[in-house]
């Protein structure tokens, strides 16, 4: 459903609601894709959102909705629930997601949960909750199709129609030796266009792509993407298959790495937005601004040292703003560009070179900036040449500058083990706006042009 | 392979080529994935990459490693092979990926390599090029798996045995009638786990999700991620099926609008970064440039306004870098948020409130970064009181003005159908320069404190 019809069910679904007309609520939410109705859920009040849960016809269709459903969200409803009621419903959930949901409830809640949720389930629970939730290990599923390399092809077959439902996502067969180390893998499609009586160690694929559960969900991401991969299996230092990491959880680290970067970027990270109230906004806003609030506060031992030059040369004084927002933006490019060709996992010497050629271009960038500000002032009659030659020098430097330590930064976080997006943010606008104040100043009062 | 791994290999193979170890070369390109040497192509040098396509061991791996390529770097890579020997790849390479290349190409190498191809391929390739390449007609791939209604499960599974390789990515079954409209859809899974006499179309899911061809691509991205689909199909206006969009193209497609999402914050996008030289870098960052001096120019205007007022008290000067940085992260992190916002689809309240709650944060950090200033001069005895006050309330009130100002530009974008991403990036930081130091000076030298 496209995202202006699902707004338009959530406004029909509040309208039941507040008439409390419960059989055509029933009804709506019957038609209504549990993941839709997950959608819908985030922008309900507090009070609808039990209501919307309560309303699903049974206990399979409420678990997949409170499984699609922000993290946050569920744990809330999860919680507000009766007991038995709570673990009916992660007893339908995969326990990947069961695991997340948890660790936003308190640690008593959530030990009470899985007390109740039974030996097996807890187990396979508590076992991924040994892993960082951002790993590999955090993300995959414990749940995967594997056989013996003894297996034929028909076996298989028949192994599969008595799964059931129990495995969501079977997209390949793992072909494991007697210790459970992972010895090959073969498609479903495979399995089905081979003879029944060949034997799957005959037909699989030995070179099989994994990873470890310590590897972060990012790096998995990118395996998955660049091998056109729809399951990545998870193996430990013995090569035992331990999960299955799948294209869905890739979709989704994907769009959440690519916010991540954005909200780096943009000097809005940390929190998460869905439960953001004034309080944390401010609070994860802050430690952004008293970065910048410092480089300010040295800008302004800057300003001082040159106060007596600025006073008498207005001309210089007049084009702070502007330089500011050259050298910012001059800055910030570079940084972006270098940023995402690490990202692209581009080796040393292609980054050398997409160094040297922002840095260049930031500086043809300061020239033709530089020479269009200075043949304006000209032009326009308002400085005499010298002064106008003066600030257009004094521009391009700045900006040169700017592009040169922009282009820097990303590398020397990277080297700091920081991620390369945080140099692209407000840290690097700020270092730039302070080194191209000090070198438009410093040209500016030089006595270079006479 | 992991990315460090690979960059070892290509320092392999660059030292082979140099020494012109042919036989050794052969025998690394032939164990290396084609997914990892398209990787190894892209920081070839332009002489060393045809070396590579031509020591590949056949034509299979030449066109997997170049349909793997970045679209650019594939066409010249075509263009620099004879004609014959190009198309004998072409054909070999999905039709969509064709098209994409055949685009890049000049318009009468594009058709005489088409010519080539034969009438069936040519058709499909022409049939794709039609749409946009954004669009879900220009990522679709015409070669899908769809069976007429009464087809049984055994039957199916029998003409997916005889399909041999010609579809690459088979996860459903498409279910059409008799004028080749789409009825239904099942899995590969449900397939196998009926009884071979059932009718498909007994076991099919009726209610499918697809999309007409002209949908953007990123919607098609989110329809997939939403519902958790390996594939969408592609109907045209009377429902018929015209082809898929499979898992793989949607994952490219979230990875690259995360990329164009992330440029456009930067400044920084236009042209293949890929591609770029020294040249194309500083025409594509110009424009970005361009918006920001203008901004800065009129920056300089209100300098000048305030000329007087500046010079007589230096304590409003000194502090002018500081708040131009100050307004730019706030205006920058409330447009982040609320970009944000409207990307994961919030209903209209939804983004009120957070409109709302940014502007507040965004005042209550106005007052708190204020506060802390005027208290930091006071206590340090830099100014007397009425200054220390006065200033820190002209930091609160600009700051305030740049979280609203920021938190609205991503709705005016979205309105004026551009996209709220771009308000993110230079263009808020311009504006709500501008308007934080108007107010900032407004406040600074009225005399509301006497």
């Amino acid at each position: 459903m496209s995202t202006p019809k699902i707004q338009m069910l959530q406004r029909t679904i509040k309208r039941l609601m507040r008439r409390q007309a419960w059989p055509a609520l029933d009804r709506a939410i019957e038609k209504t894709r549990p993941e839709d109705l997950a959608f819908i859920l985030r922008d309900l009040s507090a009070d609808e959102r039990p209501v919307l849960i309560a309303h699903c016809k049974d206990d399979d269709k409420r678990a997949a909705v409170v499984a699609d459903a922000d993290v946050a969200l569920a744990a809330g409803l999860l919680a507000a629930l009766p007991r038995e009621h709570a673990v009916a419903l992660l007893k339908r959930i995969e326990p990947d997601d069961v695991s997340d949901i948890l660790e936003q409830l308190d640690d008593e809640v959530a030990a009470g949960l899985l007390e109740l949720m039974g030996i097996a389930d807890r187990r396979e629970v508590e076992e991924l909750s040994r892993y960082d939730a951002a790993s590999a290990g955090g993300i995959m599923s414990p749940r995967f199709f594997s056989l013996g390399r003894d297996t034929t092809a028909g076996e298989a077959i028949h192994k599969l129609q008595q799964l059931g439902d129990d495995l969501e996502m079977v997209f390949y067969v793992y072909v494991v030796n007697e210790v459970g180390q992972l010895v090959g893998v073969l498609s479903l499609r495979q399995l089905v266009t081979h003879r029944p009586d060949q034997r799957i160690f005959d037909i699989m694929v030995s070179d099989v792509i994994s990873v470890s559960p310590e590897v972060d969900q990012e790096e998995v991401a990118k395996l998955a993407s660049r091998y056109g991969l729809l399951a990545i299996p998870v193996v430990d230092d013995g090569n035992k298959l331990l999960g299955i990491v799948t294209v869905d959880d890739v979709i989704d680290v994907l769009r959440e790495e690519a916010t991540e970067d954005i909200l780096r970027m943009g000097g809005a990270a940390g929190g998460d937005l869905a439960q953001q109230t004034v309080l944390r906004a401010t609070l994860s806003r802050f430690p952004w601004l008293l970065a910048t609030g410092l480089g300010g506060g040295l800008s302004a031992l800057v300003i001082w040292a040159y106060l007596d030059a600025l006073i008498s040369h207005v001309a210089l004084l007049i084009f702070v703003p502007l330089v500011l927002g050259m050298t910012g933006v001059t800055g910030v490019q570079s940084a972006t560009i270098i940023g995402r060709r690490m990202d692209e996992g581009r080796s040393g010497r292609a980054l050398l070179f997409s160094l040297v050629r922002q840095t260049v271009a930031g500086l043809f960038l300061g020239i033709l900036c530089g020479a269009l500000l200075g043949l304006g002032l000209r032009v326009l009659g308002l400085k005499d040449g010298a002064t106008a030659l003066l600030l257009g020098t004094a521009v391009a430097g700045s900006m040169g500058a700017a592009a040169a330590l922009g282009a820097i930064l990303p590398l020397i976080f990277s080297r700091l083990r920081l991620d390369p997006t945080l140099a692209a943010g407000p840290f690097v606008a700020t270092a730039v706006d302070l080194v191209g104040l000090v070198i438009y100043l410093a040209i500016g009062t030089s006595s270079l042009f006479g």
